[in-house]
């Protein structure tokens, strides 16, 4: 078989587990879940023999050591691996909620039932985890997967996904509920995004490079963000001693991530007090400062930001700054650089905070708080499967719901239009 | 300036007014639609002065009666369209309600609120009303509209929303939340296709060809389905009264439609008692039947259905019948040779009434009652903008509430994660 015939059949095979699993009983779901973890933890040992022979050509093609770090699976990854698969067992299941159920006038009974989306195509880069997590995140949602992981992890992600796979036949659950591409050949993708007709969503899981190529590749609707630009807006009234520990947190707790602050804007009322203790803070704590013009006269021995900066999402601990006129001149800076993903604003007043709230166009809007929250487990979703900022379908954090629809049923009993 | 120019003009201002409208109160917009109500009664005779014009050159042309009787306007249906908007104004705003608010463990306070999409393209063929219909809604759900109609009603859909425009300024709504494509040249089609930095989503709205031909050219998410090759399925234990009435509602009380039933499903043991019955009536009302080999033997004198039948979507007084084994067998057709849209089953029986709705993956999926009910109004939407057999965003019948998303808005006192 050649790689497009391979990558069809494996459409075709999910698109008919997909049918079996929609009707599948959450026991049946969980059981496997738990089995799932138990097994990975047992079979450690061959994951982590299966690791080393990733790690061992990643060394020899030179990775970064950032890279090798996220690739490694040692026992304490794993039994973290276990633990995620055991978490979304414990979560509701979204399937089979009826919502809205409401009699009509002519005695119709009308409501909506949530039922998994289909299939679910997952496209990814290093860190292997993210076969165990997406995989079980897909099952428990009632979807089947098909897994397209980084060449870098091949031999590691096929391992996890035997294993599953072995799980799903011994549970009595349709085995293609969870496939992976096995071939690391670039093809496959390209085939992969061609599959409309039995790939419903696809979710791309990695840096900006790729995600862009997904989009530019497929057929099939994806969600998806880009970047994570994200702001906090130091306002007039704000409490400083919060300002600047919300800020800290926002930037430095964990600087590559998508939810960490890019740039902070703050009001040029409150720029010669809040900006010296921040930078103190922030000097701290080794983050580098480049400021606008207002910025660098309050803390001159800072590097001047360009207007490229604005743009920029560092994932690092580097931070642009900007002194506003108002909160307006604010959320205009956040409209025109912002990238809907997640934005802050710290602030003691009631107007400011609603409007900030109401006109900010975001993903997740903040008040008081730090942008890092912006995630599914702090938000109450229970679990993530990515964040989207386009407004199709999920806009924010996805959780288990966002991987499900709903359609409509009705009870009659003869109704007839007239 | 040139086509792409002019549409790419229009997208720019469709998004800076889609930034105020989505913060325009409720009592605003529906002042402006009871204004654009009363305003294109007032302006009728103009309205019917600039139809005459599309009249004549589809006369000119040649086009069906059918055509030139969904293209003309009069009073009645100016009266229609004004309706519609005065319906429209009443319904509940969906922008700005909150939902899901729940303090979680840290304190901080989530939840999710309704926002508009944004932009929205519309793209239509014939009947001129779709105009004043769509803009209204995407109004009503706090959207800029681009609107593109076919050709064939140019200057009665220039008309209306010159009228409509007219209402924004009045009301002081930016005028630029409703905007319609002048030209008549295919090219802006492609052009507002490639809009995605500018247009959130396209609703196309007419036959498959259209539908087709969006879908493949647009960077836009669509929503749309192509056809409705909808099913009612008669069970053993069917009331063959109701199962007549029912069969013969979906087929041909209104058969042009989406939602009218295309292929009926009988159940072998009672074919025998239903179909007899079943085809005086469909006689009665000139409906065709074309049935399968067993179908034939109970009712010789019709003609044979070939393999192509079960695909067809007549929209027509012509009925495709098969008797079938089992509810397996009548739920493996609709899945095989359905289109996600409408399914009905005729039955007596608890179990099979609620396997048909758990496992038929339609968008909507009826017991006892007629396919005709899969309609916005009909649901309880209110409204409808169309009808979606993707099951992303909206899957079936679409009301306001599908023209919005949410965003999280989050409370804190000064979390910071740890």
């Amino acid at each position: 078989m050649d790689i497009k015939e391979q990558v069809t059949e494996t459409g075709h095979k999910a698109r008919k587990a997909a049918g079996l699993l929609a009707n599948i009983s959450t026991a049946v779901k969980n059981r496997a879940l738990l089995k799932m973890a138990e097994t990975l933890v047992k079979e450690s040992d061959h994951i982590i023999s299966e690791n080393a022979r990733d790690l061992e050509y990643a060394r020899d093609k030179g990775l970064s050591g950032a890279m090798i770090d996220r690739l490694t699976l040692d026992e304490a990854a794993i039994k973290g691996m276990a633990d995620g698969l055991t978490e979304i067992a414990a979560l509701p299941d979204p399937v089979g909620e009826i919502t809205g159920m409401r009699r009509r006038p002519n005695g119709l009974l009308v409501g909506k039932k949530r039922i998994p989306l289909g299939v679910i195509g997952i496209i990814y880069e290093s860190r292997p985890n993210v076969t165990a997590d997406a995989a079980a995140l897909c099952l428990k949602s009632g979807n089947a997967v098909i897994l397209r992981g980084g060449s870098e992890a091949i031999n590691s992600n096929l391992a996890i996904a035997r294993i599953l796979q072995g799980v799903l036949k011994e549970t009595n659950i349709p085995e293609n509920a969870i496939q992976i591409i096995s071939t690391t050949d670039r093809d496959a993708v390209n085939e992969m995004l061609k599959l409309e007709e039995y790939i419903d969503l696809i979710i791309p899981r990695g840096g900006e490079g790729l995600i862009r190529a997904v989009v530019s590749m497929s057929r099939i609707p994806v969600l998806k963000h880009y970047k994570g630009v994200c702001h906090v807006f130091v306002d007039e009234s704000a409490d400083i001693e919060m300002a600047v520990a919300i800020s800290l947190n926002a930037k430095a707790q964990r600087p590559g991530v998508c939810n960490a602050m890019e740039t902070l804007l703050v009001h040029k009322n409150i720029a010669g007090r809040f900006l010296p203790v921040m930078a103190g803070s922030f000097r701290g704590a080794g983050v580098t400062l480049k400021g606008c013009e207002k910025t660098c006269t309050i803390l001159p021995d800072i590097e001047k930001a360009t207007e490229a900066d604005w743009y920029e999402e560092y994932l690092d601990l580097v931070l642009a700054v900007r002194a506003v006129d108002s909160i307006d001149e604010a959320m205009a800076h956040i409209e025109k650089y912002g990238s809907l993903h997640t934005e802050a604003i710290v602030t003691s007043d009631y107007k400011n905070s609603q409007r900030f709230l109401n006109e900010v166009n975001s993903s997740t809007v903040l008040v008081n708080a730090s942008t890092r929250f912006s995630d599914g487990f702090e938000l109450g979703l229970g679990a993530e499967m990515g964040i989207s900022t386009t407004k199709l379908h999920a806009f924010g954090p996805m959780g288990l719901e966002e991987l499900t629809t709903t359609k409509f049923i009705i009870y009659g009993d003869g109704q007839i239009r007239t």
